[in-house]
C-alpha cells in the first residue's frame, strides 16, 4: 500500500528547540574556532591514514541510527583531527584564516539553503550578486560587462576558454569542433595553472595543442615569446584563439605583463583571459594594483575571493568585459526553470549563464566580509599580506641558511633552507640532490609536531623549496619571525 | 616602504569571544530555522526586484566599514526576504527541508574551511569520503568502482560524458577531437536534463550531435527508438559513444528502463551513464529500488544527495564502475600539489581525479545526516516522500477541478487545475490556451500571500501544469490536503 497516512516523518527530532545544533555550535566556537585560531595550539594533529582510521572507529555508517551523544563525540574528533586552516600559522595552501563576519554569512547561507538560478527562489542573493559583480567589474575596468560565481578558479578558467571559443566560432556550440578547417590552439605560460590543461582535455581541444610560452627568470610570461609561439602555431596550420595570462602564479607569485600581452593579443585578434585566481585581489589595493596594469585590456578574468580575500571555500568569480557572451554561450533555455511568463522581470534570472544548474549561494559570506570592512578595510588587509611577504623576504636574506629564490611580487616567498651540514660546499649535482631532500624532511617533522604548515615543491629546474604564501589577515610579522626560527630548529641537524 | 612592522591586521575584532557570531546564531536559529520551518509562517515574502532593492538600501558596499548593529539588521533582512526552502510547504524545486544533523555538519565544514584535494589538508574528510563512496557504490552494484563529489549534478553528467569519451578514445585528451575520422554522437531522451546539452556544447561535441530518443507516454526512453537512433546515426557517418538514461526525470519523474537500455548499449559498445541526480535516491529503498533495475549494468551515474536525501546544496556525486578512469581521464599531475615524496601514502590524495583544483568539503553534512539516521532512517524517509506523492495523486483524482497527468513514478506529481469557469467545456485549442494561463496566475497569487510555493511549466505538447515534487522529510499528508485546498482557493475565480 503506497498511500498509508503518515502524519510526519520527523526523522530527526528536536526541530522545536534545535538543542543538538546549539550544543554543536558551542563546540565549534570553542574548539573549531577560538581554539583552532590560537597560534599556541597545534595546526595539525597528523596521523597516518591507517592510524587515523583506527582513531575514528565510528566512521562507518550503520543500519541503526547513532545517538546524539555519539554524534557529538564524532564532531569533536572531526575538529580535533582536521587541519586548522584558520590558524595564523597555516601557510600550506592559497587560503586560510577566518573571521566572524564571513562565517556568519556562511552559516546563514547553509541554514537558508537556496540555489542561485532564479530570482524567484533567491531574490536577496540575486540582488547581492549584482552589487558584488558591478563592484569587481569596476575595479578591473570591465564596467558594463558581466560576471558569475563559479565553483572554483579552475572552472573560471574553463569559462574563459569556452567564451573565447564561442566568440570566435559560435557554431562550435551547436556543430562541434568538426566544423573547423584548422585545429584551435591556446597559449599559456610554462608557469600557468594546470586547470588550463584540464580544460583543454575536456573541451575536446587537446592538451598538446596548448603552446607553453616561456617565462623570464622571475616566472613572468615573455610577450616576445608569445608572439613567437603564435607565429609558429600559425605556420604549423593552427588557428590560435586564446591566451591565458596569470596575475599571481601559483608557485612563484609572478604577475605576467598584462599590458604588453594584451597588445599582442589585439594584434592577432586573440581573446585574453587573465587567471587572477590567486593574485587578482591586488586590484583592490592602490599600492599594488600596478602589478595588474593592463587588466582593463583583457577580455575575461578569474578571481578567487576564497584565496586572498579571506572568504571560505568556495568563492570564485568569472568576469568578462563583454556583456552578453556568458548568456549566449551557455544558455540552454530550459523551459521548466526559466519560464518566460513569470510575474517578474525574468532578466533577473541568472541561471542560464552558468554551466551549472543548481548553484550554491557563494555571495553572502563574501558580501558580509566586504560590507563589514568597507573598501578601506579590505584594502588595508590585502596590503598587510603583501607587506608580510616583503618583511619575510628581507628577513630571509639576513638569516644564515636561508636562500631566497627571488624577490616577491605577489605574497609568495619561495626559498631553500640549507642545513649547516650543507653550507659552504661546492654546489654540484650531488649537493642539489641533498638540498632536494631537506624540505620534505622538515615538512614531515613539522606535521608531527603541528607547529605550523607550509608547502614545498620543485619547479622547473629548481629542486624542492618552500613556498610560503600569505592569505590569513591575522598572521603577523612575529609569525614570520617564528617561521624562520622554526624551520631552522626542525632542520638544523639534517 | 613595504616592510613596516604591523603586529596584526586583526581587521575584524572579536576573535576572542566571537560575540557577533553568537548573536547571529541566535537570529538564525530563531528566524532562519525555527521560524522558517514553521508551516504557519510565510514561505516567501515576495517583492518585485525594484521594491526589494528599495527595502534593502544597505546592499551597497561603502568605503567605510559597517557597524555590527547595521550588519545585524541586514542579516535579519536577508532572512526575512529570502525564500524559506526549509518550510514543509516549499515545493518549488527539487530540494527542500533541513535538519540539525546535516546543518551541524555544514556549519563545522564552514568553520574548518578546508579543501578536499589532499589527505594532508583534509585527513578526516578524505576518510569520510571513502566511507560514503563505498556505501553508495555498493547500493548501485558498482562495487570496486570509484566516485567523487562534484559541484552539482550537471557536472556529474559532464564527468560521465568525459570519461566515456576518454575510455573509447583516450587520445582525444591530448590531441583533441581532431584526431577522429568521424564525429562523435550522444543519445539522451527527449525528457533528459539540459546539462547534457550544456556539456556537449562545452566539450566541443556540439549540441546538434545529440540524438534525442523518443519517450513513451509516461516519459520513459524507448529502447527500440534508442536502437533506431543509433542505427540512423551510424548510417549518417557518426561514431556513437555515449548514452544518457535518466532515473527520475526533472519534470515527470520518469525512470528510463535501465536494463533494456543497458542491453542496447552493450550490443553497440556504448558507455551508459545514468542521470540519477533527482531519482537516484530510490536506490536506498527496498520498496522503490526496483525502479532502477539494471543500474548495475551501467558504467556511471550522477546522484545528488542535495535533492532527495535532505542535504543542503551542494552535495552531488559522480560514481563509476570503472576503477581507474577518473584518475586517468582527469589527471594533470601538478607537482606543486601532488608531491610524490610526502610522508604518507599519496594514493589518499584524490584531487587529481577532479576537474576542480580546490574542492569544497561536501561530505560532512551528508555523512552526519546518514550516520545520525542510519540506513533504516534514510530508507524510511525516502519511502515517506514516495508515499506522499502516491497519496497526493490519489487525492487529486478524487477532487473536482484537478487533472492528474499520469501516475507518479518518482515523487513528481504533475497536474492541471481547471477552474470552475473552464469545467465541462469542449477541450479545444482555445480551451487549452486558457488552461495554460491558469498556473502562472495561481503561482503569482501564491507568491503574494506566501502560503506555499510550487512550480509550473509546459512540457512538449502539454500546456502549463503544476509540477509537485517531494523532497522535504517534514512534509505530511496534511500538507498535501492543504495544497489541494489552497490551489482551489487561489484559482477558483479564474
Ligand atoms: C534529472 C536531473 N539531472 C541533473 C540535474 C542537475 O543537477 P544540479 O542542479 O545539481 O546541477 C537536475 C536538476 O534539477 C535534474 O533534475
Ligand atoms: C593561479 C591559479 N589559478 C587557478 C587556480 C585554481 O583555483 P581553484 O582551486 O579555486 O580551482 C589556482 C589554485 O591554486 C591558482 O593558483
Amino acid at each position: 500500500n503506497h498511500t498509508e497516512s503518515v502524519v510526519s516523518a520527523e526523522s530527526i527530532p528536536g526541530k522545536s528547540d534545535l538543542k543538538f545544533l546549539r550544543k554543536i555550535v558551542d563546540i565549534i566556537i570553542k574548539e573549531g574556532l577560538i581554539g583552532a585560531m590560537d597560534r599556541e595550539e597545534r595546526v595539525c594533529e597528523f596521523l597516518q591514514p591507517e592510524d587515523l582510521k583506527a582513531k575514528l572507529k565510528e566512521l562507518k555508517i550503520n543500519r541503526e541510527p547513532s545517538s546524539e551523544d555519539q554524534l557529538t563525540e564524532i564532531c569533536k574528533d572531526v575538529i580535533k583531527y582536521s587541519v586548522k586552516t584558520t590558524n595564523p600559522r597555516f601557510f600550506n595552501q592559497l587560503f586560510g584564516g577566518m573571521d566572524q563576519y564571513t562565517l556568519s554569512g556562511a552559516w546563514i547561507t547553509e541554514a537558508l539553503n537556496s540555489s542561485q538560478y532564479t530570482y524567484e527562489v533567491a531574490p536577496v542573493f540575486t540582488l547581492m550578486e549584482k552589487e558584488v559583480y558591478s563592484k569587481m567589474l569596476g575595479l578591473i575596468g570591465f564596467d558594463g560587462g558581466d560576471a558569475i560565481f563559479v565553483p572554483g578558479g579552475s572552472m573560471g578558467n574553463l569559462y574563459g576558454m569556452n567564451l573565447a571559443r564561442y566568440t570566435k566560432f559560435p557554431e562550435i556550440k551547436t556543430k562541434g569542433l568538426y566544423c573547423l578547417d584548422k585545429p584551435l590552439c591556446m597559449f599559456t605560460s610554462e608557469k600557468g595553472h594546470y586547470s588550463i590543461k584540464k580544460s583543454a582535455g575536456m573541451m575536446g581541444l587537446g592538451t598538446e595543442n596548448i603552446f607553453p610560452v616561456k617565462t623570464d627568470k622571475l616566472g613572468k610570461m615573455m610577450p616576445e615569446d608569445l608572439r613567437n609561439k603564435i607565429n609558429i602555431a600559425k605556420g604549423e596550420g593552427y588557428e590560435p584563439y586564446f591566451v591565458n595570462a596569470t596575475a599571481g602564479t601559483t608557485v612563484l607569485g609572478a604577475y605576467d605583463p598584462l599590458s604588453d600581452i594584451a597588445d599582442v593579443c589585439k594584434e592577432y585578434n586573440l581573446w585574453l583571459h587573465v587567471d587572477g585566481a590567486w593574485g587578482g585581489s591586488a586590484a583592490v589595493s592602490q599600492k599594488y594594483k600596478y602589478l595588474m596594469n593592463g587588466i582593463e585590456k583583457a577580455d575575461s578574468m578569474t578571481w578567487n575571493p576564497h584565496k586572498m580575500m579571506g572568504v571560505p571555500l568556495q568563492c570564485s568569480m568569472f568576469l568578462t568585459k563583454h556583456k552578453d557572451v556568458l548568456q549566449d554561450c551557455h544558455c540552454a533555455n530550459a523551459r521548466y526553470l526559466f519560464q518566460q511568463d513569470k510575474n517578474y522581470d525574468v532578466s533577473y534570472d541568472t541561471g542560464d549563464k552558468s554551466l551549472q544548474c543548481g548553484r550554491k549561494v557563494d555571495v553572502l559570506k563574501f558580501w558580509m566580509l566586504w560590507k563589514g570592512k568597507g573598501d578601506d578595510g579590505m584594502e588595508r588587509d590585502i596590503d598587510h599580506l603583501f607587506m608580510l611577504s616583503r618583511y619575510l623576504a628581507n628577513k630571509l636574506k639576513q638569516t644564515a641558511g636561508f636562500r631566497l629564490i627571488q624577490e616577491p611580487e605577489c605574497t609568495n616567498v619561495c626559498f631553500w633552507y640549507i642545513p649547516p651540514s650543507l653550507r659552504e660546499q661546492e654546489e654540484n649535482k650531488e649537493w642539489w640532490d641533498k638540498v632536494a631532500k631537506v624540505a620534505p624532511q622538515i615538512k614531515a617533522r613539522m606535521m608531527e609536531c603541528g607547529s605550523m604548515m607550509i608547502g614545498y615543491n620543485p619547479d622547473g629546474d629548481l629542486v624542492n623549496f618552500f613556498r610560503m604564501v600569505q592569505s590569513n589577515f591575522d598572521t603577523t610579522t612575529a609569525d614570520m619571525d617564528f617561521l624562520v626560527t622554526e624551520i631552522d630548529r626542525l632542520g638544523k641537524d639534517l
